[in-house]
């Protein structure tokens, strides 16, 4: 049976997340209205509010999502034997992870002063999750006396923003391959954090 | 003689770019009217556009003036003798120089986006000419034998951005210091470009 166009079924939760994905990166939440969403969406703006209570529910939805996606991922990788082995893992699959999404990343730093203060809570402690993988390799290696860090909390951070700028200037078009850069990345971090 | 409140002599550079600053950098440069801006000064949006020809302008004024601010601080630094001294100049400058300036860097990163083609280019530009300073440090290491790094462009755009992650956790009232920061960044972008 044909569904006619706006109707209640073809709301689908990916369709709605693509799109204000796509609105937010190009304008900001602030400036984007749900009726934009749904005119992207190709639906009425009163249809929009059978999926989603409001736009800032998007909005965590959308973070929320990225850093559930960003903790799955890692969980399912292999666990390596070294330290070392784990620290170069990390950098590789943290690099990989973020240029395949960066839509979701820009909006994820962007536009963490737009969620409310108990969504931010939710989204800083999946971030802080996150970083806690970094952190614990990092202070795996330590105590094994292969790496040299003051203070693992901050190296785990300082590494993990290096690695996320990639995303603010690698081109598929330009000279390295992404594999050429991760090489790179890997060698500045094993030593960065070497004993 | 007592001036009346948004006569034009109010309308002072400084006044008009730190309200605009702060608008864009709390909700967005899209989500910003002149008139808010003008509201934020304290008067008439007619009023500022004696002043600016159009947000653009304003918004690349802001831009510009901080990446001009960024090249003078620098070039007013000594020179130092060796390419390591340079190197621990530049990671405690650059930490020191945007910890100073959340909002400017928030939005000079953020609204990139939002500039025209032409303003673009001028910023990305001065960006350039920034990493440029990075980037022949490390050069004159490697030639030196002093740095092994396998590609000086790619390796200053990330070391700067692990030293401009310090904005997005450093909090005054932490555990930390800002020179004890700079210490734990220093000895590790120290070690990730050493021969």
């Amino acid at each position: 049976m044909a569904r006619t166009q706006g109707s209640h079924s073809d709301i689908t939760g990916p369709r709605v997340r693509e799109a204000a994905l796509r609105l937010f990166a190009e304008n900001g939440y602030a400036a984007v209205s749900m009726r934009q969403i749904a005119g992207e969406v190709g639906v009425q703006a009163g249809a929009l509010y059978n999926y989603t209570p409001d736009k800032q529910s998007l909005l965590f939805d959308l973070m929320k999502g990225h850093m559930d996606d960003l903790l799955r991922a890692w969980a399912a990788q292999s666990v390596p034997e070294t330290p070392q082995m784990a620290l170069e893992q990390f950098t590789r699959f943290h690099i990989r992870f973020h240029h395949d999404r960066p839509e979701a990343v820009f909006v994820s730093y962007m536009e963490l002063r737009n969620l409310t203060p108990e969504n931010f809570e939710v989204i800083e402690g999946l971030r802080r999750r996150y970083e806690n993988q970094l952190e614990a390799i990092l202070r795996r290696g330590v105590a094994a006396g292969v790496f040299d860090v003051a203070d693992p909390k901050i190296a785990a951070m300082a590494v993990i923003a290096m690695l996320t700028g990639v995303n603010t200037w690698y081109r598929e078009e330009g000279r390295l391959s992404l594999p050429e850069v991760e090489q790179i990345y890997w060698s500045m971090v094993r030593k960065a954090v070497s004993a």
